[in-house]
């Protein structure tokens, strides 16, 4: 799959500057925050919220740009498609994403709402809880498309985050049918399970008949079909997807692929510091074997791979070379 | 000397943003970067350094707002004079050091260059370079310095690096008489070998008239008096200071006081991360222990404690508890 395209991943995702500080579980109670949760707030809560928080620290985020961030990381092409407002967090997200090779040509907002930002809370088991003011980026729309790049790229994968902002949602709907039009995989991850809980159908209309390549963790895959166990869901999932990799957290990964099935361990790497961007890592791992035309079996490995690094440290993208980590763990 | 002033330490220096990533030496080399040092560059210059910047996390920092970021965390009464733009990277400094209980009242800028920003680079010795746009923070201006916050304070602690933009120096010399006038302690570090080149003069006439607690590493000792070993500085500041406590990397400190002469061991806690904040929170744990009446050699071991913290991880304000931190090592 990979040579003859420009990219082999773009991501399209919220534009996101992560604000990342430490709290006690008392804190997430005082102020009624959904422990591991991804929650929208608005601009007077997220102000709020911030005065209440703790010494933190800055870093880039976004779900979809974390995972190109890694594919870049691992020595991929990537590309992102994102919008932020031309302020100082917006140049932030900008650097940090071309810094590591990644072309992002989205035009920022001139005018709006500041670039969104994301409180995310570390509790003392390594948990985040994330509260997200989307800012500019809710104001993604069909026009920041640009189908060239879509077309260049083996994979489109889109955040299931996209279905929160309403004109996103049409931009999302128009990558991938472009994506499709150029004979290219759309991969689509569920994000969070409330978050599928907002969009239920839609995202069942998407599995069952737009999407190539899924990713979810298990509270996501549970709540898109309403199942009891994992394997139930498991089951409702294999014959809609081309692929499907479900993550487990300490369970490890299951990857399905019609009658193929891989039950992938868990990689460890030490004390897990910070859960933030392991699933957008797992699927950077993922994607990037997949691109360069691994085994499933292996694209799964390269997922854990990269989900232990992101858990080893404070903030979502990665700190150690990818590259080396996977050519050293995976042989 | 606790008890009967409102704050323990008040500091009063340059407030910066820090946008630290990781560096090979080769980058250092190709930028024509002063290894170890901090360099004054234009906003030119910041903005060519940071496109060629890898990918960055951004933190609070500035010297002395460091060091009272450390004395809050260790439970002591701080306040902070500095001058932030009304941007965001002003608002994520004024969140920061509020955050920590610090007292932190200086106006924003309205109008003018933006808030300033260290651009540093971590080698992979855990050695830092950094490279300051001063943006904002060179319009602090003798009307900043709030006489009332100064009075209060039982020590005023100053960093060199204010000696750099023009206004500064001038409001560094009306908070020195304030302090004194209000018969409290006036603190000063050094900050940098070059900014003590590029201020010789003034230093030693601060030092030999002005400043009771002095803090300066070994190279900043030896440019103040040009000397030629460390023994051969020690005994040129003796007779001037009422205290000077000089650190000396892994060889740990000394700590002078007229007669009183406290050769200090240094503290290990692990691998050095980044040496970023090991002087600013040196002088926090020894600022600490001074003004809750400790001797001078408890002092100098809560401030070798404070350093070892901060070069255990990156960036430069604290992120272990250090009040638990020297209740543990200290006794």
């Amino acid at each position: 799959m990979a040579g003859e395209r420009r990219f082999d991943v773009l991501g399209i995702g919220n534009a996101i500057v992560d604000v990342i500080a430490h709290a006690e579980d008392a804190f997430l109670a005082e102020n009624r925050l959904a422990k591991g949760a991804m929650t929208l707030i608005d601009a007077g809560r997220a102000e709020s919220l911030y005065a209440r928080m703790g010494q933190a620290i800055e870093s880039s985020g976004g779900s979809a740009a974390n995972t190109i961030a890694g594919v870049a990381a691992l020595g991929g092409r990537g590309a992102f498609i994102g919008k932020v407002r031309d302020d100082q967090l917006g140049g932030i997200f900008r650097h940090d994403i071309r810094a590591l090779g990644v072309a992002f040509d989205t035009a920022p907002a001139a005018d709006g709402p500041p670039t969104a930002r994301c409180l995310i809370f570390v509790t003392p088991d390594a948990q985040r809880t994330m509260q997200t003011f989307l800012g500019a980026s809710a104001g993604l729309a069909p026009a920041d498309i640009d189908e060239a790049t879509v077309g260049a790229a083996a994979v489109t994968y889109l955040e299931g985050y996209l279905w929160d902002p309403p004109a996103a949602k049409r931009a999302f709907e128009k990558a991938a049918a472009a994506a499709h039009g150029a004979g290219n995989l759309v991969a689509l991850t569920l994000s969070d399970p409330f978050c599928v809980d907002r969009h239920r159908a839609d995202f069942l209309r998407l599995v069952e008949g737009h999407v190539d390549v899924l990713f979810a963790n298990e509270a996501e895959i549970l709540s898109l079909y309403r199942a009891d166990d994992f394997d139930e869901a498991l089951q409702r999932v294999r014959p809609h997807c081309r692929i499907a990799a479900l993550t487990r957290s300490e369970k490890g990964s299951v990857v399905v692929a019609g009658d193929e099935v891989h039950v992938i361990d868990p990689v460890r790497v030490g004390p897990v510091v910070d859960t933030t961007g392991a699933g957008d890592l797992y699927a950077a791992g993922f994607l990037h074997g997949l691109t360069r035309g691994r085994e499933l079996r292996a694209c799964g490995r390269m997922g854990s791979i990269c989900a232990a690094e992101a858990i080893s440290h404070v903030g979502a993208r990665p700190e150690t070379p990818l590259a080396e980590l996977v050519a050293r763990e995976a042989g």
